[in-house]
């Protein structure tokens, strides 16, 4: 009914843009697509994209200050705007170790989700924002 | 190297957990996956699928409150957390006409990207939330 139209990223707004590109293409396998500089806004980006061609975007302002991020699901949930993301991996337990190893925080320790019959964890990142881990669902589309 | 893992949806915390997910499924062509009710937090959840397979969650509690928006794509780069999504479409100009028509309000009006040869725009879905559009990149993966 209506021209193609997918989701194509994410943007996380960071603080340290050059260690969180190496958090993520560590911790997720992305890699770094290409780099943007605007001058007027001092502004980096940073398009980062995994083997499936799915992208996440960073981007950083010289003058950033915290705001866009709650820190537990309950209270992300309770606050109006973009709150987590969620990757699906095939060995939780083992993810979220690597994680922690990374320099993520557990926020949520791996245990069987209330939602949909999956298992679930929650982290922060190194700059504090909520990341999901889940396992892949039991009647995956 | 690890086990697969890939991004599986971006959640985004609502006031009006019905009106948005009329709103998603009008715009960007979501159907509703299934829907899910934690008691004791009355945080309502429903996860939008789309054609590809691709999600994306909206969540609601009952006591939410503004938080983590931005309200300018140089405000919320400004912002550390999670600041926009962005979908790319196939006609810019159509359907950011298309979600004006929808209750969207236009934020950067269909313009060239100063970043990687594509268009861009910019909305704010009708709970203010940050949308970007994009055009296919000229050279895309």
């Amino acid at each position: 009914m209506t021209a193609a139209q997918r989701l194509d990223h994410v943007g996380l707004n960071v603080a340290d843009i050059d260690a969180m590109e190496r958090w993520y293409c560590d911790a997720f396998a992305f890699t770094a697509q290409h780099r943007f500089h605007l001058a007027e806004l001092d502004l980096r980006i940073v398009m980062l994209v995994d083997g499936s061609g799915q992208r996440f975007e960073l981007l950083q302002r010289s003058d950033g200050a915290p705001g866009l991020r709650g820190a537990t699901p309950a209270e992300a949930a309770a606050t109006w705007g973009y709150g987590h993301v969620c990757f699906v991996v095939d060995d939780l337990d083992a993810t979220h170790q690597r994680l922690l190893a990374l320099g993520a925080r557990s926020v949520v320790d791996p245990r069987p989700s209330p939602e949909d019959g999956v298992r679930m964890a929650f982290v922060h990142d190194p700059e504090g924002n909520l990341v999901e881990l889940i396992t892949p669902p039991p009647a995956a589309h």
